[in-house]
């Protein structure tokens, strides 16, 4: 059982804390370690050994969930210095654009990290995700993150602008979350593959209008924008109804395949 | 470049023939062959050996471009002899349960196989699938399509009925798409590893309402149930506007942990 | 009895038949006439003098209710020639614009007449409607609509552009259902009273970004943008669920006041 | 000008003083009175005589616009001591069951009295509401409510539960908005007219659920369910896009016709 991460926390693992209105707390469990709730104190001793799923009850008696962190978590946990990519977005990002075991995927910028985790997290052990970001602030905080969940050696972080391009080429999948996407497209051409994918998340209609543009001018094709809405339900089974609120908008999804036209073709 | 798959399409190769308005074709390249479509032939002798993301031009001269295939285009594509899982919902299913390299996960019924696909893609040449179906013309079709993709391997197809249980046990996350789930919450229970995912798609309210009673009765914590609406836009620059209609409805999502609560823990 | 077309169906009367599944016919009913459905026929002598819901069944019998017409099947019933404001959106038109009993609104263009249909119910038997169109075929429908409804005597039907503005002044409240609504501010702002309510269905993002810049330009106030999304149930008791498909898009709304800058009150 | 209520504010009117960010205030304009803001004092001295829509300064220079008060605004400014009725509810509510000028409607309970006041502003004044309530305190309410838009008359308030059932008979249209409307349906049978429209609004499935049953069991006939999603947008010209959250769920919207069956009509 000692060393069995699978089933039971143990000293070192990073568990999740969840109580029962989903608030979470994440945290590197160490033998003689505690935390501090507002809902009472919970020392570590009572969490080392136990199985993944156990209710653990503070001092004052409130529950908590002792969880293996699950990357959907992770990512909503992930610090909001910058307005960050919800799983919802993510989740379809990856499935959209084929992101998968072994798969050489890069994006800029990387932001608070949460989608450069998603990339990481995805492509597996083989794959490869580069990172362009210009603030060394976000580089570092992206960085920690990705070392905390043991996905740092996936990640190649790039501290530089793009305005010259990517250094990279033959990429699987280029993701951008920039707001001035639409000028650095010419370079997404250059580092993508042939009929690569390439995606982008952008808020207001007028950069959607400019990007669309901008893809057809570069003979990228079967473009398609979308956006994605989900609607939590309050799980209590007498009285089953939609929460009151939600979020109403997170960002247009932009998906494009680089094409190259019969003429680009021929020549 | 006659071996370099990855970025020129080679006899064998399956591949992904998609009109401008997003009308799919995926077959088998093979010499000699060609494809009728409405819109004209195309002779697989003007495919072998053009990039991807080639347009290609039909012998009538209407356009197609020449596609690696993708997952997501894929998993549309599988035919629909019952209803299939979308995109929207299976991206969020995966990153929501953490489904990715190297786990176990377990589903029932395989249906057509499109949830099925994707976590076979999800978890990797390392991961494991098993899937649960009763219907044998079902489980054919699945297996079929596992093979051309390559993903067979890794999937262990069950023609069985669940009404006993499952015989795996320490599984990672467990999908069930029966419109019973809740007839199975104690087999998921004795199957799922401690803290394991579960999820759940459900297309009525009145499912919804019984499945959440009867995790709630077998220890599920953080129950979350919710939908996703996914809503595309038509991609004109001048004239960015929504899709006339949409899927309004594809099913409820539901998902919990298994949970151990305090008693249990202490037993 | 006889008289009683309040509570039953008499020669003469504007009826609805309704099949369970929400197909209707409207028509005038007369003595000895007769109905033809795909699913059977209806003789009208077996209509007049029932009370409003009876069910009526052809001579297949199947079913059909007999209804007191709804503005909002009506509504639904105009003939598409051009696309048309749907209920959901004009029901909120009305009640954001406060557009109520004895009020003095225009519109233009009529199209096929949904709004104007709507406005002359709305604003009652002291209330009046203007409304520019310059596609004489349009009109004529529009007319043929409201004489059905006993509507058209509250309404005054303009064959004529409106490059010039409009004629009226110090009107309640102006909706534009035009392509190019930003073409005719200053126009509006010409006609409405102080304070009157502006508002406005466009079908692109691009559209509205333009309305917002000419609004704010000739001082509108109070800007707002939204849409409207309804989703229909199916509504078979112990599995109630969406539809499986819904309308994605009609058009943006925008609303806003005519405002009088500080500066232009002093003045 | 001094009697022109219609273009200019004068003492004794309601007014309403909004804010650019969209914050209202709801007052009587009286001589020689003041609004304190947190934005600032306006004396009504500045106000009394100026045309509607006029920008009014506060003493700090703060902008406020001078407004003849919107029904859509008196809805939203309701006193929410319990659950209100929303505009995107009430406009359909209203356009869908047909209530216009001179229909004599039903509902109960009164509530907060947000439908009651859309009601009785759009039955106009040859139309009547009767609302049920049971809470003195809350009849109280829309008592003052009605009084201050000068609606009073158009609404019997009854204080009186409705086990019994609706004193009334052959009413246009009933609409509840009870916890357990299907307790009434009976009632609601035995008041409203041949082919009259039911309407009631339900936060849970649950609740829909067994209405729709009972309904059916009453022989109402042409049942829907839907819900009304309303998204607003940010009205920035160059960056237009949807607001960050929004009211994900009010209610569930459920309509019907009071039908007779064809043996009922026999008989």
């Amino acid at each position: 059982m000692e060393n069995d991460h699978d089933n039971y926390a143990q000293a070192g693992d990073l568990i999740q804390l969840t109580s029962p209105n989903k608030k979470n707390h994440f945290l590197q469990l160490s033998v003689g370690g505690k935390l501090q709730t507002h809902r009472g104190t919970i020392h570590f001793e009572n969490i080392i050994g136990k199985p993944w799923g156990s209710e653990i009850l503070t001092h004052t008696g409130s529950t908590y969930y002792l969880l293996n962190p699950s990357i959907h978590d992770l990512l909503l946990e992930i610090p909001r210095n910058t307005q960050i990519m919800y799983p919802k977005d993510i989740g379809f990002v990856l499935i959209r654009m084929g992101i998968g075991e072994g798969q050489t995927v890069l994006e800029a910028g990387s932001g608070s990290g949460a989608l450069t985790t998603a990339l990481a997290w995805a492509v597996g052990s083989i794959g490869k995700v580069i990172s362009y970001e210009i603030r060394p602030e976000m580089l570092n905080l992206v960085r920690k993150n990705l070392e905390r969940l043991n996905l740092a050696d996936r990640v190649l972080l790039k501290l530089q602008n793009i305005d010259e391009g990517f250094e990279e080429r033959n990429i699987d999948a280029i993701f951008l979350d920039v707001h001035n996407a639409y000028d650095f497209i010419h370079h997404v051409r250059n580092s993508l593959k042939p009929g690569g994918h390439f995606g982008c998340i952008m808020p207001t209609t007028n950069q959607v209008t400019r990007l669309i543009e901008t893809l057809r001018q570069y003979t990228f094709v079967l473009i398609d924008v979308c956006e994605i809405m989900l609607r939590y339900y309050k799980p209590v089974p007498g009285r089953l109804r939609p929460t009151d609120r939600m979020v109403a908008h997170t960002g247009y999804l932009i998906f494009a395949r680089m094409g190259i036209t019969a003429n680009q073709s021929a020549s």
